[in-house]
């Protein structure tokens, strides 16, 4: 923490933008929920949540936007800041952070909602200490980020790892997936969505012995497998709605466990796979204090 | 390039180590291939060698080892510089680089034959200029390298992106795979053994409308998708014996297309994949190349 500053984080989701002004997890000063309504109102009442925090609490040095997406976080591209394509109406090709520029001469740190989790589970979580890992969410969609050899991996765009294809083994299960790109990839499987579309009802709703459970474990532990052998990271957290399950984690870990079969020559996989796959530090706050983490770091950047 | 500097390079493969002395592609002033035998005498004659061009070009600054794995790449591990547990016999759990620091008193900069040959693309290759982008090499075995937001990928070991699952059609494909861990993982199913134990001879000696060339290109863009989705590089360049036929790659480009199908909202994607995908600027000239890529990038570390 930078002595004194002090922090705006925006959590921007696709039914509701949670808006906090703070310096970590036992220091949020005033947090706001906003629905999710059209760019131009949702942006004005984050705006004015921010002015009047600051007539309370001082000036604030940075905002974190963790956003949902797809979005454009490249700073050095001509659409930095903009809401890509999407199926959310009014908000394609918006570009977020010029709406939030013109009414704060602060940075403003845009990235990805998963990114911003990552990066919070960097600073106050899972990720302490680590150079390189995966924050996987797992509710009505599936998305993941990466925080790789010490930097938020963005790369072309950024990861769309809920996408990668999944075996689908069609005799255990005819589900044909809910993806409108690619049927029946992981997300389309594994995701809120599918559980609630394939079954009838809400995960959440399920029993532990339902058989909805070992193929939900199958599905993440496959993906698991697929990041660990790409990615080489040293720790995957798993949250989000349907992964923060708690009978799911122990199958996760235990599939996973049996794909990679002994290949990956390090203790945390083959005798301690539960250090390796976990649940996040910080629980379902991740959103919007990623989004303060994401502020910290990009003043400490400015230093 | 460092003024003045000479690097030495070692590709150190199952079957034969390449070495070389020189400063890159267009300035090798000597090279030599020994047979892989025990890693005394290996490494013995690979001294050797060194030793003898000091005499005749001047001190060596570096030298790099891109080897077989599995290794420890980890300058911080105590283990960094072995090979790992491996088939090849004689070779588990030795410590060529330990080897080698008893004779040269440079640094040696020791990483995976893959990602030496990341390095050697971003050096001189179809990797310039970029952060993120994936080596792939398709021949005997499968194996990737990763250069991320502007460094090589190790994380908790290194990547081991050839034994991710990929879909298995097993209609379309009754054969079981090769994999000793895994059985039908990519390099279980799309390797040069795996093609040579499939169909009973050489992917070479196959006729370009032969059955195993669209298989072959369905499991590789199979992995390119899931690579492109988990670690969005800006660029896949393939290659080795099997990724280097000529007719393959536009196949593979097609069906990385198709398997995507849109999701990924970037021009080079969606318009250009034929430069998304593509054979290294430098062909198989990669390993010892790398070598010598990661000997300067060692050097250029410590100025």
């Amino acid at each position: 923490m930078t002595a004194g500053a002090l922090y705006g984080g925006i959590e921007g989701g696709g039914t509701k933008f949670i808006c906090a002004v703070g310096t970590g997890p036992d220091d949020i000063r005033a947090e706001i929920l906003i629905p999710t309504t059209s760019p131009e109102e949702t942006l004005k009442q984050t705006t004015r949540f921010f002015k009047l925090q600051e007539t309370r609490f001082g000036e604030i040095s940075s905002i974190g936007f963790a956003c949902f997406g797809p979005v454009d976080p490249n700073p050095a591209s001509p659409a930095y800041g903009q809401i890509l394509p999407t199926p959310k109406p009014g908000w394609s090709n918006v570009n977020v952070v010029r709406m939030l520029c013109d009414s704060f001469d602060v940075p403003v740190i845009f990235d990805t909602d998963v990114n911003g989790a990552a990066m919070e589970e960097w600073r106050w979580g899972k990720g302490q200490g680590l150079q390189t890992f995966v924050y996987l969410t797992v509710g009505t969609g599936i998305g993941g980020g990466a925080y790789v050899e010490g930097k938020l991996l963005h790369g072309l765009i950024h990861p769309e790892m809920g996408h990668i294809l999944v075996r689908h083994d069609w005799e255990k299960d005819s589900f044909k997936g809910i993806c409108p790109f690619h049927g029946d990839c992981f997300e389309g499987l594994a995701s809120g969505i599918a559980i609630e579309t394939r079954w009838g009802m809400r995960g959440t709703s399920l029993a532990p012995d339902h058989a909805a459970w070992d193929l939900e474990a199958e599905y993440i532990a496959q993906a698991v497998a697929n990041y660990t052998l790409t990615l080489s990271p040293q720790r995957i957290i798993i949250g989000g709605g349907v992964g923060s399950v708690s009978h799911l984690l122990p199958r996760v870990q235990k599939r996973t466990w049996e794909l990679i079969n002994g290949y990956i020559q390090s203790t945390v996989i083959l005798e301690n796979i539960e250090t390796y796959i976990v649940h996040p530090g910080l629980g379902n706050r991740s959103g919007v204090l990623g989004a303060i983490a994401l502020a910290e770091k990009a003043v400490q950047k400015r230093l």
